[in-house]
């Protein structure tokens, strides 16, 4: 049980694909998972080219790398979403925003999404990582009065736009896999299970698992694991620190990433309140055989200098689970 | 500096506020903050009555009771809010609603609150408690990307709407507490420094301390009141219990209030995570004056049980502070 | 719901019944579990006259107390425990002690058992607290290695044994509540799990809640309520104080209750480590409607000022639940 | 073993003995250890004039108190400081300080201690509180770098200019009880065997219990006192509490008391970190006999309001001892 | 004083010794201590052949490894328990479990010991590492009620078995190390002590300090090894980690080890709860000079794996004490 | 942003400088801080010949380091410090000591003190590392009571004794970097604070920061830096480990170094309790640009084990800061 280490491209949108595989292969990553953003991954150029799949693969080739998962996650963002503002527009294709308003713009997003499938099957992954937007997010704190329907209302308008998604990508052999996260349909425990409720526990439907975002909520990224055991399709190695002394608050004040004022921040992996070897151990113990995803973000340190640390850490814990039953072999214990 | 025990009356809508009162003077409370829900107070019918206030303070005077705060926290709501919905519908005056189109809210609820500060002078009151909603709450978690121009504009949009209420407040005499609260422009220490330099520092505009909004934050009440001393216009005993156990987010999970998988709850003073005993000694070195207002809400406690226990932890907590420096007064410490 | 407060009275037993009766009228108790030490209860006197349980429940009722439950665990503990010494021949009758051979000491304490239950009709309480004890709770360390066939065979040696016993009291419709306690067959959550596999959940079984074995163990009483809420038959209000400084253990170091050099000890409730907030709240919420059975045991109080201390403490957390839905009742939250 | 509550008075050196006195009756007090300050109790007073003592008792008799011990801290300050200066001056009579030079004030210090150890016999208490003062507190920290030998020094200062005040009081059957405390020369565990083995172990010299000189230590009462069972000849119900939140330091910054900057500060009992229920359980189990003094001292907090405050906190603690061994009393526990 | 770091070879008894003698040389271990498991170490056919130790000694030497303590824990355990099943059959030579009866095995096991030693003898070792068993371990737990009689007479019981064979241990200059352990006559600081005392301080019994079985017990390695200073004989690297999270026992639940349901488990050292740094500080302080014996166990890590991060955790902490006191040296600090 | 990492020889004054030189070669440092003990430094000397600073440079050089402070701290402390004895006497030029009279000490010292900014010149040094001495710290603890005035007095001392010898300092381009630590003017946050006040904020009046000195004083090292953003001049890599068990007291009961039972001690950087990583991301943001200067002091550790551990350490968390934005430079962040 041997995981590839590999790293998502979204941070790294600066530099060209080329450049980066160059780097990561000096530094020993084995893969990627490639965002969509500057030239790594086009989902449309990838279904209107005979070429295009097979180009970007051999270009990875190349680095030693190979191609783990497609992100989708800004378009995703904008299927459940209603209120769409500048900064939706900022961060997906024109074709998708067009005229911006609501309802075809997530029409067109969820196309894009069965795009981005079509698109894993030409890369030959098995996995298109995103998010899902919601609807009842902007409700979440229970202000005015809110009732368990209009709650309700927003999970199913999940399951109404998802599940044909979810269809498609099971007709394809391609998994979905949310990242748990603030601002999406799920992103905790009690959540991820009213979400798969929501669409019937389809068999498509499952999690990128990212602790950092668990950490600023409080909740065990552990337990997490251990509450969706056959629903990890993926997962993310990012970190995040608390910073609460008794000025800051966990919502973070409205303040930007990187304000030492926040009530937590991303750091790089092994920086923050991650119990990483409880996460690597319980990984062991679910049978998770997918890749250690690096997801690097850290406002107050160097990026490549974090990048090789970041591959450090993950080294670290990855030891090897027990091959045998323990007892079993031994004649006693002292 | 013996202030008065006082009730908030919000929660106590669906009874007479006559009947609210006997039992009020039963309890051994002395005054109330009363609340627009029910036949409790209604600002228009105060401003259109010549009988209104007098007719209102004679029945408090029946059963040893005076009025020492006006609420209007649901118009407040309506003020800097722009995605307006059923929910704020169902707490506001038909009046203010109208036609429900955001702009046209917004602009009645500004006028509505200005109402209120002038009943606040018919009753003899000198602060009008209340929200002021925001339009950039709903961006608190900053994906999409969120500028800091975006930000600035909310407050500046706050700025905007509260400068000419602020005035007309200050020309009346009355001075405006916000209860700083998720969902509204200031909610933690750094967003109330944001909210009073939006404003410049407007003599009007202070503080309705609330400390269980700042506990599942994990902001400090007493740092929070060492903060702005002198913006102390009122407060609230309430409480709020944190519930994390791994599996529960602090950021409730979409869940409603009573729900146990919540990482917290409101429950009634004393049986939270609030430090009364440090509340009330930095109060008492501030030098706040205002009436210590309970404000009830427990979803597992009999409503008037719990009354009468909040009335009792006040009483424990409301010491006087020392009348006299230490050291002056003794001739030696063993 | 309110719900009686009563004594188990197996502490007491060097009191005559009647002389206790006094005390606990004077003292505010509304009930007794009889126990059976002194001349407090015999199950078999009971059963073998016509007038034994009436004039109970008479000299009871003189004293305006109630009888809730039955406490039969000394007899309980010889049925599943297959080592027996002079420490079980010291607590049980010497009709089921016998000849003191295992086997036939285990046959009669569930004959015994089984006639506990009929004296329960004929008393009118609707519950049989006891013990089980287990043929595997000293194999609790796994040294020498221990299989897992080994311990499989203890809960079935407890099915063989317990069954018909359940049978018996699910035909009488009483109810057998273990105290979930070290030296049983289930003391802590996984435990109970299966010994509620053993017997395939069978319905007189149940749990004598007892916080003070749990708090030792460092298991959560409320995770062990909302583990089993339809399983809990009666609780008793126990408290145990964690007593860990780095020379002491938890395994409390073969040293008798009241050592100061024990990692734990039994307290007067409320002394202890037990949140009773938030245990009394849980029973509120899963709908616990029995006694509430202060059971008194601290080795460094006196037993007269603990018994009225134990009393006020369970009065300040009996609050009753909210009798409405919360934001039903209210027009808004402030 | 009921232990009478009383008061230390030196904090009300402002009110009149009878004035005070008549306060203590009505609030339940039930005698006094009294300080040299205004007309409390005057050592040479005492000793000049054959009705002093006499009339000292008649009128606390009047009031239904008696008096249990002698204080005589601030003279005992002068008998080992010796960099003396105008803060000694302040608390000290003017015939010890004399001229001020260091070698005769401490010479007639140690005088008027042996003075106030006839005084106790002619009021009839057995024990006189004092303080010591120490040639080396004021090189507690090792820099400029300090050897062992000039620590050393210190203790055998102690020892020398102690031994013979020891000495008088054994003859006259008093005890001296060191508060141990900053500033003297034993003030936690580790210098309190110290001194102890400075001077042999000398029968009269014993310890003023008070826990408030132990928790800004970080020195856990119960240790101390489990440490020095035999000598504990008088206590202090006294209590400090931690103020640290990482800006404050528990040196406390050469702030006064009272400061909110302080990381530490005394406070009235039960509202600091002491831990009453145990510091009291192990009184019990050392067989403590003596009084619970309150020693009153909280710049927070009104004096009068504190006195009976800190009463009833003694009381709830002040439960007795169990009388008998709990397992013989009883034929089983459940 | 660099002390060796050896591996314990009971966990690999499914390896050939000289197979694993390959591997611990390739690893860097210095060398041994031998467990009586597959072709590692035979007491008796060490005995009764004179080519026996010297072709161990000379296997080891072939890879740079050394012996430096037989481990005879298993038929130790066998002395002191009286209650003897499968499980004790399955880990002792046949000639020690004879028709298995208890007080035949029991003086079997006890000459088996004594020939241990002697066979430390002819391998040049200086200490024989092993269990006691105890008569009394299964009565830890005090229900049924326990008197200390009862607790007296299997300490007596030890001292009656086991003095001779310390005296016979003394005579042939060889010293027994009792691994301190839950099941045995000693498994903290106050049964250690009690064990000392039972033996009179026997000069032949002493102590192989393993951390691993004081965590999950809450008492601290660093105190034990202050308690007992002069007889630390051995001492082993393993570590525990807690795993308490309300659900979980302390207890462990009759789970076997590696089951994430227990509330602590074995780990490789350095990812449990041990200090080692302060073990290391400690042992530096007490004068140990024996070897650091990895003792490797955890079911959910490969072996191999960890036997090297083992090791490079030991040299991590191996740092020398400070050759010269400190302040001698320098001139002053800064 | 690479700083250099230094180490501060204070500690190495036995050995020749040339000898360390050679040493921190080989370890991989990158200069010193010259103390002024053995033949590492001297003020005098090196004013009085034109060669010494050439030299001692020079020699540096040679084995590829710089020197980039002096260190003048035992004679700066005799500056304030007003009560001096065999203590100062050993550690300061004789020359400074003279009859040992203390105004005529601290007028010399003065003087001594601004030869060290002439020296640091010809050294081509920004910054001269020191003490101040304090004649109030001795007055810590406020009793017997202490008037503000008293206080006050001591910070004009400071002023009047130090404005000088900053306006020197400032005259020659040079920064005074005051060790803030126990026995000197400032030593926290609070007393740092009023010495700038005292100095009307004297911009040659800065710190060096040395977060070992404020652990033992719960000062957060972080809140430290934050609150003297532009003051910090210089600072220490120093660690120290508090070691509070209810026995040890935090005053360290005047115990030496290296005393286990100390309530905190001086450790190697890394081993104790400051938050290295927090710390040197907080110098990032505050921009300190200055070396990280190692102060090596463990005395449980060979020290030149130490010493190359230390640098280890450094290195580990010496990562660049962020070069850019974070959002700026990403399309997204997933």
């Amino acid at each position: 049980m041997t995981r590839p280490i590999i790293l998502t491209t979204g941070q790294w949108a600066d530099l060209p694909l080329e450049v980066l595989a160059q780097k990561l292969q000096a530094w020993g990553y084995e893969g990627v998972e490639l965002g969509s953003g500057g030239d790594h991954f086009d989902v449309e150029a990838c279904l209107s080219s005979d070429r295009y799949a097979r180009e970007k693969k051999d270009l990875l080739v190349k680095y030693g790398l190979k191609c783990y998962a497609i992100s989708n996650h800004s378009v995703g963002q904008c299927i459940c979403d209603d209120i769409l503002d500048e900064r939706h527009k900022a961060i997906i294709p024109a074709s998708v925003w067009g005229d911006g308003k609501a309802e075809g713009v997530q029409r067109r997003a969820a196309e894009h999404m069965i795009n981005a499938a079509h698109a894993a099957v030409l890369m030959g992954v098995p996995v298109v990582t995103a998010f899902t937007g919601s609807s009842i997010w902007r409700k979440l704190y229970f202000w005015p009065p809110t009732s368990d329907e209009v709650i309700e209302a927003g999970y199913r308008d999940f399951a109404g736009r998802f599940t044909p998604i979810f269809d498609a990508f099971a007709g394809l052999g391609v998994r979905f896999a949310l990242e748990v996260h603030p601002t999406e349909i799920a992103y905790d425990i009690h959540t991820m299970r009213k979400a798969l409720q929501a669409v019937d526990h389809h068999p498509a439907f499952g999690i990128n698992f990212d602790p950092s975002h668990l950490i600023h909520q409080f909740v065990d990224p552990v337990k997490f694991l251990e509450s969706f055991p056959e629903r990890i399709f993926h997962m993310h190695v990012k970190d995040t620190r608390r910073n609460l002394d008794g000025f800051n608050s966990i919502l973070a004040s409205h303040l930007n990433f990187g304000d030492p004022r926040r009530g937590w921040d991303f750091v790089s992996p092994g920086h923050g309140d991650v119990d990483w070897e409880q996460v690597m151990r319980t990984l062991n113990r679910i049978g998770y055989q997918g890749p250690l995803t690096i997801e690097w973000e850290d406002s107050g340190m160097d990026r490549e200098w974090g990048a090789q640390d970041a591959l450090a850490l993950v080294r670290r814990y990855s030891f090897p689970a027990s091959g045998q039953a323990f007892d079993a072999a031994f004649a006693r214990r002292e």
